[in-house]
């Protein structure tokens, strides 16, 4: 039998991996991929911290090497290999050497197509300025860390606050950098709902990164430089003062001065290839494939950022260009290409980022999409202890779980805390990809010790949660509903926490009856009057709901409590004092 | 209708929930809890940190009262109320105060057991000395504190390597104790294997924790105390030095003279109550029930430490003394009581431990367990980065998973390291509950960035493992079949690893040949020979399996690695050389 041909087109997570496991699983096959960079098999989720000096040795994030991929593997890494077309027909591929220049034909038995996605440029005037950087490679990477360690600039724009925008942004604010993320949308990150996105915009403030929601930006233009001015005037210059260099300018004519720009609006599959080819293409020019990650054509394959993938939890095709995904589809491609029968099921968008000293994390969808699906949902919001009280060390989660009503699937969780976050989304995400419901979630027999969680952890106290709302428990309302409620007379809100608390601030018009005197003072509520009682987190409150409901009171529970409440209008008041009527703050 | 009257004996994690739960859901029942000692739902898991002063406050163990009981939730809570015998025909329980004295008749609708497992004390000579401890309860753990705070011993022996054990040996080595861990069995922790223990004996050791394996204590005897020495001989004394007032004796005679001793044997269910009424007994003479936790007596339940419950993994009973499982068996019961259908599916035993600057962590049964049960296992045993390599911070976990060959079933998982242990465990706790097949831990969506994982998870890996196992596509061999295999010339064993890391130790007559150059040095391997190979992780091993199996080659893959290997070995060693002949080492 001849051996096999495999040629994979890009050689970073899915290419590396596919390529390592048909090795493994085929010590003949013919394996060579080309990547259009310089580098293979790099570390690319450690970009943004080698850019800011947490990863300081740049061998770190190119381990391996062309050679080091020979040494082991016999995989033929060419890199700076630009792949230019695809004959489907010929089954062969074009080739460009790009530091020579030369372009040459290479046949393939099976073709894995693993380019990824490129960093969307927005066509706008001043793109091409020099300063204006991008993120995706580990060149543009060095790019950047040359700049700030060669010109210190004082001052940054980061465009689009998604994983990697935020991350530069964490990582320039550290090495003392002014830095300003401006986001087409009204909050950071799409993987939250925006009240669980407001968590992460105060923690970005609190660190004083300059925020600008529901903004674009329209322009940028090059100021002139330091030496041009000098040049132009004899007023002495302070030579130790760099002056800012460019000018993004918002659509609302906002100008933010600034050293240097980085565009991190978002990803498009770099499926030009597939496309000239004539592949089947999805959402946004995305290559379609299918279980097995076969392309429409024959002997094709295609794996990660360049691929549409099923959403586990909606069933429906959309994109998410994350590593692990990549991975996965990498190696399942290469046991499909050894006659291995190999699925990839559809990924939840599990999601973890580093905020400072917050962890975000995320997994299934949120109540947007939810909402947007059509689905009829609920959510329970919590803000449990990363573990037990009484032991040292342990920091209030922010925990939101989604499931759909009827059926009780759980939907998806944000979480957002200091410790033990990632842990309660891992468990989220094994549950859902289990298909396990909703409150079966309080049945989990996790690990418990003081020093790790407590014994009711706070993944079986959403699980808890989510049973009494659906047995009809305890009925919940939401912060959404709390501007509504505060001008109608034909309710009550009741705050059931203690004196302290309610001084140090509540809700406007709220009657005050802390929980344990609510039993001897239940005669100064209208029963009549339809009743929506808070504390602080939602269980006192909770309590004071089963006191009053079984008396007959019509209650409601503040979902999230509060707190959750007052996290979200604190920033919310600060985004219309900050814009009045679109009005630019500065 | 007549309110209910229901009554709890013990007021600790189970009886608690049960009691809280039933408020909640009836604001009529009248409710009363009888605690034996003077506090109720105390912090019980953190008692060992409050020896050591990690938990400063005692406020914190106890912060809730029976006033906040009553305030709170109308729950009328006897503390130093004994509960004496049941009269299941009349319903009623006579109680005794423990401080009066006086003796009374209480009737109940609905009796709920929650009298948690005592202390096992062996009748051993001695035992009642003073400075003798147990670790049970609020005011055991004020009698030690109170004596290492007051006394200041050098000393400790505790006796027992279970979590209580362990915990308060930490504890007192932290404050300077010098502490000896005497252990019946060959292992300290009987959740895990006796390899991954081996982990656990060198941190302690590390520590200057002095253990003692397969060692009991025939008695304990009393030195003369310092005063009594200073009366007797004219000697003058220094009066800063304290001598050890015991001698604990060990069934070999060994001597070790201490200061104090902590007896954390084992517990042994408090079932007297139940035993006396007749009930059903099980396991150890633990309460049986069903599961809604009913007992075998109408209208009377228990929970927590005094029953047993079906392991999840096994089906079979076994007493599973752990807070969780007491906290989500108290709300069934309330549940049921309240005519919500609500039932203890079973308990995984899932457990953590903080052992030093080492977390330990286990889910379901070990290898040992599936001996005994006679399940047809195997393992995989890897040895992970906590999180992406090239971020600062990360470190190796030592993981096992135990899995059912024909079914895949998970048995189990223990996992041994500093960070992102426990989220491990709890994965795979939740793969188990949902009934996940081991090799689909492959495709588990889990949350990555590089401060939190790798794209391909621990638990990932794990999965990749299982499945190139029962797919054939690696055979494997373990640490316990090396000592056969050295003196076995009709095998090869091959170390793949460089030059440095084979000179800094290997397998006695182990052929060395690097990964990277097996492909041209494959000849010098004898092809009829079955080929044992091993590298530092198995990674690199198994790289190695697959060049040569497809070259006909009948190899085997070291699972764990050298790595894993080296220090099981150590330690057996070390057992070895100071009890040679099952000597004394001192």
């Amino acid at each position: 039998m001849k051996n096999k041909k495999i040629v994979i087109v890009g050689g970073v997570a899915g290419g590396a991996s596919a390529a390592t496991r048909l090795r493994r699983l085929d010590e003949n096959a013919q394996i060579t991929i080309f990547e259009r960079t310089g580098y293979v098999s790099y570390a690319n989720c450690g970009l943004p911290y080698y850019v800011g000096g947490v990863i300081e040795d740049a061998d770190e994030l190119t381990l391996q090497t062309p050679d080091s991929f020979w040494e082991r593997f016999r995989i033929d890494v060419r890199t700076k290999h630009e792949v230019m077309s695809i004959d489907t027909e010929k089954k062969t591929v074009m080739v460009c050497g790009l530091e020579t220049g030369k372009v040459f034909e290479e046949s393939y038995d099976k073709l894995i197509l693993a380019p990824g996605a490129k960093a969307f440029i927005p066509n706008i005037p001043g793109i091409d300025s020099k300063n204006v950087f991008t993120l995706r490679t580990v060149e543009d990477t060095f790019r950047i860390r040359d700049y700030v360690v060669s010109a210190s600039p004082k001052s940054a724009v980061v465009v689009g606050g998604g994983f990697i925008g935020i991350e530069v942004a964490e990582n320039l604010r550290k090495m003392g950098v002014d830095v300003t993320i401006v986001e087409a949308s009204n909050q950071l990150m799409n993987t939250l709902d925006y009240d669980m996105a407001t968590l992460v915009h105060t923690k970005l403030r609190s660190k004083g990164v300059d925020i600008r929601l529901d903004s674009t930006v329209s322009s940028i233009e090059e100021c002139k430089s330091h030496e041009e001015k000098k040049a132009d005037n004899s007023k002495p210059a302070d030579r130790m003062s760099s002056e800012s260099k460019l000018s993004v300018v918002l659509r609302d004519k906002t100008r933010i001065e600034t050293d240097m720009v980085l565009m991190a609006v978002g990803v498009t599959p770099e499926s030009n290839l597939a496309k000239e080819a004539g592949f089947k293409l999805g959402i946004r020019d995305s290559i379609v494939v299918n279980e097995k990650m076969e392309t429409s054509v024959a002997d094709i394959y295609a794996v990660g950022d360049a691929v549409q993938v099923k959403n586990t939890v909606t069933g429906k095709y959309s994109l998410i260009s994350l590593a692990g995904p990549a991975n996965k589809q990498g190696r399942i491609v290469a046991d499909n290409i050894c006659g291995i029968e190999s699925t990839f099921e559809g990924s939840l968008g599990s999601s973890v980022i580093k905020v400072f000293d917050l962890t975000v994390a995320s997994t299934g969808i949120t109540e947007k999409r939810a909402d947007v699906e059509g689905i009829d949902y609920d959510k329970v919001v919590l803000s449990p202890m990363s573990h037990a009280g009484y032991y040292p060390g342990g920091h209030v989660l922010t925990m939101k779980v989604v499931y759909e009503k009827v059926t009780k699937k759980i939907l998806g969780a944000q979480i957002i805390g200091f410790s033990g976050v990632d842990k309660r989304i891992d468990v989220i995400a094994t549950a859902i990809s289990a298909g396990m419901k909703a409150d079966k979630l309080k049945e989990l027999d996790l690990a418990y010790a003081p020093p790790f969680s407590s014994a009711k952890d706070p993944v079986n106290m959403a699980g808890f949660m989510i049973e009494n709302v659906e047995s009809g428990i305890v009925k919940q309302f939401y912060w959404e509903d709390i501007n509504r409620l505060t001008g109608d007379d034909s309710v009550t809100i009741l705050d059931a926490r203690t004196s302290e608390e309610y001084d140090s601030g509540h809700v406007e018009g709220a009657l005050h009856i802390p929980v344990d005197d609510l039993r001897e003072r239940k005669e100064e509520i209208d029963k009549s009057k339809p009743l929506y009682v808070y504390c602080q987190s939602g269980l006192r409150s909770y309590i004071a709901c089963r006191i009053l409901a079984q008396e007959g009171y019509d209650c409601y529970n503040l979902s999230g409590g509060y707190r959750f409440y007052s996290m979200v209008k604190k920033e919310i008041n600060l985004v219309k004092k900050s814009f009045p009527c679109g009005m630019d703050k500065e």
